[in-house]
């Protein structure tokens, strides 16, 4: 096995772009990464996407990118695994580097959500649930995890308000991201006076629907330290999975997918939790970000939204999170939010991330989420010092 | 790179199964082929699929499979690439093995079409081809290849009538194999009568839409030369693209991505077309048979018809194909047809195809389509002599 490294990132802002489809969000990307990492030709193309077919009537997306990206006769193939695709499509182009079966493989994540209604979107999203055992009782993702909030507060004596420094601290970070959907400040009053969705889940609880693509170029590490430049390397790539439906689980509010992906990544990278200088988790809901906290090691159970009311997942405290903007903020166009969070991974590691910047990153994760903790998919990059 | 053998194989029968869910026909599949390679437990699972969200409102197959199955906590994935779908997983697990990434990697194809009514199916399967440059326009599937099969006869001087050996020679291997779709023998005079869908395209031009699973598992070569059995090595495993749109290929009769992908296949594994025992192609409709034959050096331009007007697809010609039946006899279950393909050379090969025996095959060839040739992946198995 080889040493992988990410040569090139790229990303469109994430927003509503009526005026862009599926395949112009991806060659944006893919054109920013490939010139970043200096190739025009790549050996693979993997694509991480949900809901092109439910949403745009478009599949085969693998072929279609490549075509349009003038990559035509490439490697194809579109990568699912519900909103964890996107960091699922990144593993399997590892795959093929790590083992010596491509040299330069693109990873492109891509989703187009806003051409559907709300509802469309809301049953499309649907489908990363079981559809036989909870869809057709009518669970939406947003009930499936105001079901977790509640048990949670229930179980551990919290207070709504407590999870508002998830969204300040998303909305903080967002405000300097330029590919980020929203720059607005959030503050703890607002929050508490936000829309209810589906109690106790509020509009701020709650990731944003929106379409976006973002991209890496992945060598081995060879090849890049050649290029005189920060060499991030992918010290760790790991899936694992869980139940689809939430009342097949041992614990609902332990994360046992998130668990293992999260113990085989540090097993690969040999690394620990307090190794890590910033962790790029799946906050499509705030109870997420909390329970992906607990599972990776970062908190005991219970205690993940103890470590955000006391200031830890700031840019200056123990474990930066969400530090671009996270889901919330940066928004979740579901099936590219797992590269985008590995760019903004990489950005931290260069030491490009300007004003959200941690100090002297040298280890980054990421974990991006299918289903309400199905597919759970850890990536550790470590900058070669 | 290590050599990667197929240990197992398992399948469905195809038809309409009204009574078993998607969870259900891969659970049968995939549970087969486990039991064949007397193994209980796999590194990863590669779920081919490609209309599970369109028609049944189930994404996140990885995972749903996985739990369903016992492997809760495997890597899991989906991929999708077209009617392609099952021999990009394949390739996908191919990779795994190969780098030595995983050592036991079970793949399996599965798709339900006939809960849907007949246009919800053909929209669906539309999703294959260009959503804003064909299925705006009108066209479906069926009549992209009826506009394929209408130049081919233009153009090289073909009647209709001359594309009788395909579906005749089809039926007549399905016959002989118990998980085909259809045990009835079609005649030249009854494929003459047959109903027309979209001219020149008639209903024994097409391949049915169906429900079914297959799937296989692999594992190094070396451990399965301590099997004791025959054993099937994946000599090559290539994927190529071409434009998804029919309207930008250089020339619509030639299938660009099924040369290159089968070319390549060929440089991987040291054969020649004459080296090939068998050819599983994808003849989801006749014409697509002709142009693939072509495509891969088993006749020239123009020449496919010819080859099977002279009676060399047959199971006594010089290239047999569609032994078991092919997608026109044993059914086109779009997602699950890469892997059924395989595992009816993975039986020639090791003398398990009954009546159907190709007398000692040792090297036998497996081409998926997706789209009308958008996404062609390739691969050929060799039996260690």
């Amino acid at each position: 096995m080889r040493d992988v490294a990410i040569i090139g990132i790229g990303q469109t802002p994430v927003r509503e772009h009526w005026d862009e489809g599926l395949r112009h969000l991806a060659l944006k990307a893919l054109q920013a990464a490939m010139k970043d990492a200096g190739v025009d030709r790549v050996d693979a193309l993997y694509v991480g996407n949900m809901l092109s077919g439910e949403l745009t009537g478009q599949e085969h997306l693998g072929a279609l990118v490549a075509d349009f990206a003038g990559l035509r006769g490439v490697e194809a193939v579109k990568v699912e695994a519900a909103c964890g695709s996107g960091a699922a499509a990144l593993r399997l182009g590892y795959v093929a580097v790590a083992g010596g079966l491509a040299d330069v493989v693109l990873v492109v994540g891509v989703e187009k959500m806003t051409d559907a209604t709300g509802p469309e979107a809301t049953a499309a999203l649907a489908m990363a649930a079981d559809a036989d055992h909870e869809v057709a009782h009518g669970l939406s993702f947003v009930a499936i995890n105001a079901l977790l909030m509640r048990r949670y507060m229930h179980e551990f004596g919290y207070r709504k308000e407590d999870f508002a420094p998830f969204t300040v601290n998303a909305h903080a970070n967002g405000m300097n991201n330029p590919y980020a959907m929203f720059h607005t400040k959030v503050t703890p009053e607002a929050y508490a006076r936000a829309r209810m969705i589906a109690d106790p889940i509020n509009l701020l609880d709650s990731s944003p629907i929106a379409d976006g693509a973002a991209a890496v170029v992945l060598a081995p590490a060879d090849w890049a330290r050649r290029m005189g430049r920060p060499v991030v390397r992918i010290a760790a790539s790991a899936i694992a999975t869980d139940t689809v439906a939430l009342h097949d689980r041992r614990d609902p509010l332990v994360l046992e997918g998130a668990a293992l992906s999260a113990w085989r990544a540090y097993q690969q990278a040999g690394v620990r939790p307090e190794d890590v200088d910033l962790f790029e988790l799946h906050d499509a809901f705030s109870i997420m970000a909390a329970l992906s906290l607990e599972a990776a090691g970062f908190a005991r159970r219970g205690e993940g939204v103890r470590l955000a009311l006391d200031g830890e997942i700031t840019l200056q405290g123990r474990i930066p999170i969400a530090t671009m903007g996270g889901l919330k903020a940066r928004g979740h166009p579901v099936g590219a939010t797992g590269v985008y969070q590995v760019v903004e991974v990489v950005q931290q590691l260069r030491g490009e991330a300007g004003a959200n910047q941690v100090p002297d990153a040298r280890v980054g994760m990421a974990q991006n989420i299918g289903g309400s903790g199905a597919t759970v998919i850890t990536h550790i990059l470590i900058r070669d010092s």
